[in-house]
């Protein structure tokens, strides 16, 4: 047993020893950027140099937050408002058109314009970087061997190309799943795999899948009229005819953030490594319970709850008198409740929340309140059902169990394939073929075409002999009935 | 560094602390029976009890060669001959109809003869410990808690669930493919995943791709209509209506004795993982160079050649004067030589062997040469490119780099999964919702078939509504004109 263990970790030992290399991140916002830092925080540990592309208008990432890391910061012309007010708007936008069946295309029409308003805060990004010819300069000498990116935000790519460098994503989900689906060739059974945003699980009725097919669609329309515009940035960019899908499609690896104790099971591609909760950790120990609140205290608060500017969540949660989470349903915060074993009630808002909700409630780990119509006694109740009702926390510890019983850590697996990509310069081996093929080839269309084109011909020289041989059988008797 | 690697150690090793276990082994021969050995030693190893039902007739599984393993040995009514034969005959129908595009109905015509021999052996085999009331009594008794089987060799399934315990697959292929595409519901996209015996690669010319089309619907008829018959055998035991493909369908893992040093990348679902190699090891020091013969020495041999019964065939593919591999092609051997990075030449002559060469051919680690028609001039040709052009020995060296670099060995995802199963009492989590659909379902058609109807009917209306305005107004005109 121990020679084994040691064995093991010989292995592990000489597979991590990539030592000093260099590793180029393209800038993300948000939750992306918090998820991302926890790699990069791990890749430091390991003694590689990172360094971290910064707009002077970026909103989460404030380089003095961060003296340990190496920032190339590039002028754009926007400051922290504009991104501020992108993303306030992106939220409000979603809570006053929540998608529902009925009122699905008045949502994805007010989204377009958000979408819109994105691409334009994206694009002076990437002219921020691949515009800037001394900032181009020096990324060449700065011998990088890979780029870390989020097909969210566009241009890394165009920037791992342009210094000859293979770059992997680091990915939730893009929109409408496109990249992984038409650009990363990753298969996505309507019948069986729910369209993101469509709040749908594995088991769909006939209703459900009709609606899931139509979602599938309606968003591959989407991606392809508001992300059209890119393709001729893209080609402009590289300096040949290009798509956004085709230069997205040469990631080496996709480091998706979840894992099999969140998703509904469904088919993926070798060069997929699901790393979700890669965030998650130990609680540290905490002094009593909290109520994390920024604003001012409600008059009618009771004396058993504190508020506090900023908690350590993770370690609230891992605490052992934690019954429950309320949360908004983000995929970061879900992944914490998971690894502690906490049953949720979800109150979400925008983005991917109502759909990571819809996966807890169908695996029996949370309930749902609606944000748009419920009262106190609505979140009491559902506080009640997810404390009072055992099966809650069995499942929560069920999916906790999944998650901490895997071969290898997800921190770890999401490092290792980093690295990995490092000393082979790529992961070519595990891309698919199906790059090299159009859509109807890939779908098999023009051999259908073909062998149904051969079947009508032989159908087509069959008939014309019967008809042949029939006529001349006709006349022949004709014939001797005269004689 | 060093703590790191201490962690990841104490995981490993706190992940594989299920102690004790009593794992069941249905009986498998010739090489899946060596590559399943591995596992088996691995898991006695982890001081598991390790039980192997084996038939009195088995050739290849020979109690009393393994004192340290657990025999259930019950009796059927044929004799290791039997089982001779029957692969005799396989291997030579293979040779003497060697599967072409010109060739391949008859080819199957010959083998479905050798096919139904087989499956007459195999239900012989499930009698014996089905029908076995005494024995089924013992294992019931045995608190076993998984079952390993093969799917080429039918009722360890049935076993298991009589049993009430989850079972495993470890496999190289299903006849077809057809277990893991239609039972496990992996898609195989004819456009760029090769059929099983069909040379191909994943580089396909138009030709090759309606080959392949044709490839995968031939098989599935050949399948459908020759493991047909298990149907009813599988309902009879099971004492319910039921098929071969439903309870195979619920195997918890699939073991697939590949990775993609070898395989073309393809799609694959969360229950399958790729243990190809797992039987490969360091090498141990050899004397000289070796030649296994068993047989009449030939006159000519030169004085460089020496003949030996057997030889230690990792060993010597390990030693750093070996050149080349000349190969039969076995799925086994192959994998010997990836791990040291051997190029090789190969002379395949049935079942996966043909296949095998040709996946290496298109990695650029081997040439292949035909043993129906083959001179020594051919081998000798052969051999000298594999040893001059140092492409082979790069790529060779570069398959070995791709399977040594992997975050946890082979035999330990292996043994890891088996113990997952064992602890969770299952991997249901894994498990895709497809299982759930019938095929018409599953690709959408019910879906496609109602939006086209009320498409159709939409446009019936709107047609319908037209012309009756149509008329009308032409009817008014007509009245006005009369008036």
């Amino acid at each position: 047993m121990l020679s084994n263990i040691l064995l093991l970790s010989l292995q592990i030992s000489l597979l991590g020893t990539t030592l000093g290399g260099n590793i180029l991140i393209w800038p993300m916002e948000g939750s992306h950027w918090l998820n991302v830092k926890i790699i990069i925080d791990e890749l430091i540990k390991k003694e590689h140099n990172v360094t971290v592309l910064v707009a002077s208008g970026a909103l989460f990432i404030t380089p003095s937050s961060y003296p340990s890391l190496t920032f190339e910061i590039y002028k754009v012309s926007f400051g922290k408002e504009r991104v501020e007010r992108v993303i306030k708007d992106f939220v409000l936008t979603w809570l006053e058109n929540r998608p529902s069946p009925s009122t699905i295309w008045r949502f994805y029409q007010e989204m377009a314009k958000v979408i819109k308003d994105f691409h334009m805060v994206s694009r002076e990004i990437c002219d921020g970087v691949l515009k800037n010819e001394m900032l181009m300069e020096k990324l060449k000498k700065g011998k990088f061997e890979v780029l870390v990116s989020d097909p969210v935000f566009p241009c890394g790519d165009i920037v791992a190309l342009k210094l000859g460098i293979p770059f992997i994503y680091s990915l939730r989900f893009s929109p409408a799943s496109n990249v992984e689906k038409h650009c990363g060739k990753v298969p996505y059974p309507p019948s069986y795999v729910p369209a993101i945003l469509s709040e749908l699980t594995d088991q769909m009725t006939f209703a459900d899948r009709v609606r899931n097919f139509i979602s599938y669609h309606l968003q591959d329309y989407m991606f392809e009229t508001l992300w059209k515009p890119w393709d001729s940035y893209y080609s402009k960019a590289l300096g040949k005819p290009t798509t956004l899908c085709e230069t997205m499609s040469k990631a080496e690896i996709w480091l998706i953030r979840t894992y099999w104790d969140f998703e509904f099971p469904r088919p993926f591609l070798p060069n997929f490594e699901f790393v979700g909760g890669l965030h998650c950790k130990p609680a540290k120990p905490l002094p009593k319970v909290l109520w994390r609140y920024k604003g001012k205290k409600p008059a009618m608060l009771g004396p058993n709850t504190q508020l506090f500017d900023w908690i350590p969540q993770n370690d609230l949660l891992g605490h052992p008198k934690t019954k429950a989470f309320i949360t908004h349903g983000g995929t970061n915060g879900i992944y914490e409740a998971i690894y502690h074993g906490i049953p949720m009630v979800g109150v979400p808002m925008f983005a991917d929340q109502p759909d990571n909700i819809a996966h807890m409630k169908a695996k029996g780990a949370a309930v749902e309140v609606n944000m748009n119509t419920m009262t106190s006694a609505d979140l009491l109740n559902a506080l009640r059902i997810v404390i009072n009702d055992p099966s809650y926390k069995e499942n929560a510890m069920r999916l906790s169990r999944i998650h901490h019983d895997q071969p290898v850590k997800p921190l770890d697996r999401a490092v290792f394939w980093i690295e990995f990509v490092m000393r082979h310069k790529g992961a070519k081996h595990l891309r698919v073929a199906a790059h090299d093929l159009s859509w109807f080839q890939y779908h098999s269309l023009d051999v259908i075409g073909f062998l149904l084109g051969c079947v009508a011909s032989v159908v087509f020289l069959v008939t014309k002999c019967c008809l042949f041989s029939y006529q001349k059988f006709i006349r022949k008797g004709k014939r001797i009935k005269k004689e």
